[in-house]
Formats: C-alpha cells, sequence, structure tokens
C-alpha cells in the first residue's frame, strides 16, 4: 500500500502517492484537489512573495495561479543578470486548443518580452497519436491548426524553437534513446502507472528530452517548465534522468499552475470533459452563447436575493477568468469584486464583462492568425537549425555517424 | 505454464514456448539447439526441395544452412515473374563484424544479382547502445566500421538501401510510433522476456519499421528477412503487427537458419562468446593463427589413428566452413570429405584448406573495403531520398504536417 513519504525536495519520482480523496496524474485529475497537499505529495516549494516579485509582473504569478515551483530561484538569478534562461511549455495536439492551452503560451511571451527567456514549444503529436482514438491524420492536422494558434500568439523567432516530434523525429528520437537508457519501466509505471502500449511506456523518455532540449541545443541554463501541476510528472521523471545521466544540462525547474477552472465551476478546464470549452476560434456569438448558457456563478437564485445578500467571487467562474488572466489591473479587478459582494453588480453583468474581455483576447489572436501565411513558410524560423540539431546531438553523446568521421 | 500450442502457420508471436532442453531468443541462444523442434515451437514451415530449388542457387541454401521459412513461395513468385521483391538484413553494430554476420549479406547480394532483389540493410544503433554496456560514442564507432564493411559486400546501389535507426529517424521513428500503438508490453514481454529499460520496450516497433520499410518505400510486395533463427521472434512481432494494422503492406515472410558453428564447435557463432571469431579485418596470418589455435576438428588424436579411421567431416568446423559458404562446387566439396574419412586428408591439410579459402575471401572484402571513399560519400547513393521517405511515411499514415497543409 502506498505510504506517505519525505516529501521535501524529493526528486524521487517514483514514490507512491498517499491515498488522499483526490487524484492527480498525467492522464486524470478526480476529486476536489487540494493544491497544498499537491507540493507536499509531489515535493515542490510554494513560490515566496519574494519569487513572485522577481518574475516578470503577471496576474498569472501575481494571484497565483502558478503557485509553486522547482529551482525557480536559479531561473531568476539568470533571468536578473541577462544570463541565458529557458522556457519549456508544450502542447499535446488532440484537438482544437482552448483557452485553458493558450494562456500559459502567452505568460511564456511575457517572459520572453521582459526578461528574453528561450522558449520552446514541443508538440507531441507521437503521444496524442499513441493516447487517443484518433488516427494520425487527425492528430495531424490539430497538430497543423495548433501550430497556427502558437504562431498567433506572436513569439520572437529569434528566441523561440518550436518542436513537433514526427516532423523533428532527426533529433528528438536519438537523444530520447539516450536518456531511455535508464529509464527502466518501474519507474515509468510508478509515475503513469500502467501503459497499454510499447510506444506509451517510451513516451517519457521523448517527454524528457523536450525538457532538455533548450540546454542541449544552446548549453546549460535555468530552465522553467510552466505547468498545470498534473503535469509534474513528467518534470520530474526529467529531472531524475538528467541527474542520473552524465550529460551537459541541469535539471530543468518548473512553475506549477492550478487548474483553469471549468465553465462548470472548479476543476480542470478540459476540451474532454462535460462543461464546454472556449476554443480559440470561437466569435463573439460563441463566447457569450457559451459563457451564458453554461458558466457557473456566484450570484444569489434571484435578483432580489442578489441585491441583498451580493454574490461570491471566489465561485464565480467569469470573475476567476477575469482574475487569472484578463483583468491586470488589481484595482480594478478589487472594484469589481466589492461590486459583486455588494450585489451592486449582477452575475449577467459580471458575464458580460467577461465575455467583452475574453472576446477582445480572441478577436486580437484570431487576426493575428488569420494574417499567418502558410504553416511551412511561417514556421521556418521557428524550427532548429541544422547547427542546432548538431548541437544538440552531440551534448547528448549521440553520434553523428554518417559525419563525424573522415576516414 | 508454458504448454505446446499449434503451430501450424500460427502468427501468435506471444505464444509460450514450450519447456525444452534449449533456449533460443533473440537475447539468448543456449543448450544443444534442436532446429527440427524451433520450427514447431516457432510455427515455421521447412524448405521443400523445390523451394530451395527455386532461389538462386547458393550453398547456404542448397546445403540448407537456411532450412525452414514464413511465405516463401510469394517471395520466389515475385522473383520468377520479375515482379518487385525485397530482402531484410539488418545489422547490430555493437563489434566489429565477423564472419558469421557477413555471410547472409553475400547471399542477399547474390539474390540482388540474380534476381533483381532490393536490399534493406538497417542498422540498429539505437538497440544496441540500449542492450550494451557502450556508449553511444562506441557504438557510433561500430557503426561507421560496420558500414564500411556493408559497403565493401558490393551491393548495387541502385536496388539497396541502407538504414541506421539515430541517423534515419525522420522516417524510422514516427513509422515505428504508428506500429507501436498496437504492441502492447504483455506481446513484448511474451516474446522477448521482461526487459530493463522503455527503449527495449519500444525497441520491437523499430524492428517491426525495417521489415516494412522496403513495402512502405516502394509498395506491396513480397518481404524476404533471412536471419538465424533466434532471430525469428522480430519477424513474428512485425507480422503480427503488420496484419493488425490497415497498412497497405503484406507480412514479411523470413528465410530461417541454423547458426554458424563457433570454431569451439556446435554452437552459434558469436563475438561475445568463449571462442574467438575471425573478424573481417583479420590478414592471413590471423586467420591461420586462429583456426589452427582454436578451430574444433573431426580428426583423430594421432596421425596413426587418423590414417587408419578417418576423420569425421560432421563435426569439423574447417569442413564446416567450406560446407556453408567457401566450397561452392558440390564434387569438390565430397572429395574433401570423402579424403577426410578416408583418413587420406589430415585435419591439418583440411585446416590449411579452409584458411586459404577464408583468407581469399576476406582479402577481396578488406580490398573493396579499402577502396571505399568517407563514407558519407559512399552511402550517399544507399540511403532513402527525400522522395522515399516521404513516400513511407505517407504510406505509413504519418502526416507530415509540415508540409502537407497549404492553408
Amino acid at each position: 500500500m502506498p505510504t506517505p513519504t519525505d516529501t521535501t525536495n524529493s526528486t524521487d519520482a517514483t514514490a507512491d502517492p498517499p491515498e488522499d480523496d483526490f487524484t492527480v496524474t498525467p492522464y486524470a485529475v478526480t476529486g476536489e484537489v487540494d493544491y497544498d497537499k499537491l507540493l507536499e505529495r509531489f515535493g515542490a516549494d510554494p513560490l515566496t512573495d519574494d519569487q513572485i516579485k522577481r518574475f516578470p509582473d503577471h496576474p498569472l504569478l501575481r494571484r497565483r495561479t502558478f503557485y509553486a515551483g522547482r529551482d525557480v530561484d536559479s531561473y531568476l538569478d539568470a533571468a536578473a543578470a541577462g544570463e541565458p534562461h529557458a522556457i519549456v511549455t508544450g502542447r499535446g495536439p488532440s484537438g482544437p486548443m482552448h483557452l485553458g492551452h493558450v494562456l500559459p503560451l502567452y505568460l511564456a511571451k511575457r517572459f520572453q518580452q521582459e526578461t528574453g527567456a528561450t522558449v520552446y514549444i514541443p508538440l507531441s503529436d507521437d503521444e496524442k497519436f499513441l493516447a487517443k482514438a484518433q488516427s494520425f491524420e487527425s492528430i495531424g492536422e490539430h497538430t497543423h491548426e495548433n501550430l497556427r494558434d502558437v504562431l498567433a500568439v506572436g513569439f520572437d523567432p529569434e528566441r523561440t524553437r518550436i518542436v513537433v516530434d514526427t516532423a523533428d523525429a532527426d533529433v528528438v528520437y536519438p537523444i530520447a534513446v539516450r536518456l531511455a537508457k535508464h529509464l527502466t519501466p518501474a519507474t515509468v509505471e510508478a509515475v503513469y502507472g500502467e501503459q497499454d502500449t510499447v510506444g506509451l511506456q517510451f513516451y517519457p523518455a521523448v517527454q524528457a528530452t523536450h525538457l532538455l532540449l533548450p540546454q542541449l541545443v544552446a548549453g546549460r541554463q535555468p530552465t522553467l517548465v510552466p505547468i498545470a501541476i498534473d503535469q509534474d510528472p513528467h518534470v520530474r521523471i526529467c529531472r531524475d534522468v538528467a541527474a542520473k545521466e552524465a550529460l551537459p544540462v541541469d535539471k530543468p525547474g518548473a512553475l506549477l499552475g492550478r487548474f483553469l477552472p471549468s465553465l462548470a465551476g472548479p476543476g480542470k478546464m478540459s476540451s474532454s470533459g462535460d462543461a464546454p470549452s472556449i476554443e480559440l476560434t470561437a466569435d463573439y456569438d460563441t463566447v457569450a452563447e457559451t459563457i451564458h448558457t453554461h458558466a457557473y456563478t456566484g450570484g444569489r437564485a434571484t435578483l432580489e436575493e442578489h441585491r441583498e445578500h451580493g454574490g461570491d467571487p471566489a465561485v464565480d467562474v467569469p470573475f476567476q477568468y477575469l482574475r487569472f488572466f484578463f483583468e491586470e489591473d488589481d484595482d480594478a479587478l478589487d472594484s469589481i469584486a466589492d461590486a459583486y459582494r455588494a450585489g451592486d453588480l449582477l452575475s449577467g453583468e459580471l458575464k458580460e464583462l467577461a465575455i467583452e474581455r475574453i472576446t477582445d483576447f480572441l478577436a486580437a489572436h484570431q487576426r493575428r492568425r488569420a494574417e499567418l501565411d502558410g504553416i511551412s513558410n511561417e514556421l521556418e524560423s521557428y524550427r532548429l537549425t541544422d547547427d542546432e540539431r548538431r548541437r544538440a546531438l552531440e551534448r547528448a553523446g549521440v553520434p553523428r555517424v554518417l559525419e563525424n568521421y573522415s576516414h
């Protein structure tokens, strides 16, 4: 039976989770998540006020949606000193992207703008093909559409690398093999549970490759992986592997986030769950209809009650959207919360506020998306160069059999 | 407990082997191998006289070193009709190549010369890195040296494709992922036993990719895989996967061989065993010294006894070398056997005969090897073209995300 283990700075990715009334793995989130308990369980550290201040200012951090991390200080030190530092934030292309998927990308863009972080964006089309009941062709179409959304965020091509596992297999696969040599079935099973196919058994080595790529391409540097906390096992496996191997890399750090609520209320915003998600392609009418019909509110049952007792912003999903991302101004957000609590602001009015902000955001995203040329052309300046591929394989200790020898 | 299973045309790669006094898996051969029992165990068919006659004439077939197969007739039919047909014969580059490794390549060359077979030669540097206690760099050096030996065989570049798993990962990995989707851990474990790393768990999908490549590149065609019978599980896994997937390929066939004896006597010639192997780089003195010192003979203890009772060619390793490969003329071979049995030919003299033939063979191989230019240049015309890669991925149903879409 699983027992609680020492979790302080633990790097043991194989520890059994203690039994609790919630489950958080990369493949399933059930129950009501206790975020503090999760940190204990995973052995990560809550962000300090000082750390929050040292990050580029962003509501996702300032309001502690990202609330914990691993090896955050070395990243902040490098960013402050103008030394190389990297972000890895990936995408599993199994469907259209929705708001919850793109917000971390906009956060990464902010980091890039403020401190010059290099941003790596791996798209795990291999894993999604293996994990989902979809054809490779279908995954390919999602990959293509997702790439348009990634490009629409507007990263600096000089400091951004987009990697697609099947399209960049020349560099991804050999490095994954290098890492797989010491990745045991027992480790993978302890972290992810039993896998149905040998493809998914191998995939954690590919994932670890993603997280080490910035350092393999450009040399040892602090790497931060901003992820919802359910994805933390990927980081822990990579940290274990990086520590075991004699590779010229440091363990990647992590910035761990709470889940964005689904429209139906607390829990992870998911495109596969029951509540509808807001897709990035949604227009005003769709956003309005979706939020009016499905958004869980903190309002009262009747107008009279609401006017008298006020609403509860803490559970109100439209308010939470504003808090997470769409109302950056703290005073403005406080005013909204106050008016809602006082009963001056109605649920419908709060919804309208959120709809307006989300729609403005999406319209800008969609405009940039529409302006994109063909994917192949647009991607060119974001792909690993031949020289970068060569250096990554070299640092990973993978011989380039057909190039390294002259005799 | 394992029980005997129906083996007639069985395609069930997961059947437990019956317990016997010998073990044959891709990773271990122990005990005295009963080749007929192996066929029952593996569910393959002995070659008929008619099939032997239809193959290009070669002592390895005529004398039934290759003695069994799977789906041999469809290959022979295509070869006879001048229709496309392919051979896949690979190499695991974990050390220098010795005689036992190169003979199947020369057999494949004969097939290519006689019937125009396309020959695919995959080098599994990934698997060898994962399976051996060697650095990737060391595997890379062996890969490079092995490639020189493969090229020295003198295949027709128009009809030959050499694939190195790490160097051709752009095509190998995505196809392996495609095949891995329905390759379960249970299947792999039943066939290969428990694997130590997730890399080796995944590798059978890569191996299956090798065997399907000719058809994925150039369309459905009979493919024959000539291998020592211990490698048959690779073929069975691939046949199972090919049958399960809706890929436009036929199951690959197999041509199954007995092991070449080690110098020390019956058993598999192995570079990792106790008896020394004859490496392809060996000169006359080395070959002579190795055979004189280590070759097991069928001669008598004393000269007098030998003259009186004669020797036994059936267990004499130098004679077996002549029989397998180095004396193509049946009458000449019979004369040698007769003289040996009669006591007219001494063990030392028989050794000299074998030394001479092997040395001639090696000298020609070494001459062609020395004449090679740098590997990168030499390999160019043997590598998959961009167009072939594209077609293989397309037939495997792997979307080319960055090229297939224009909008």
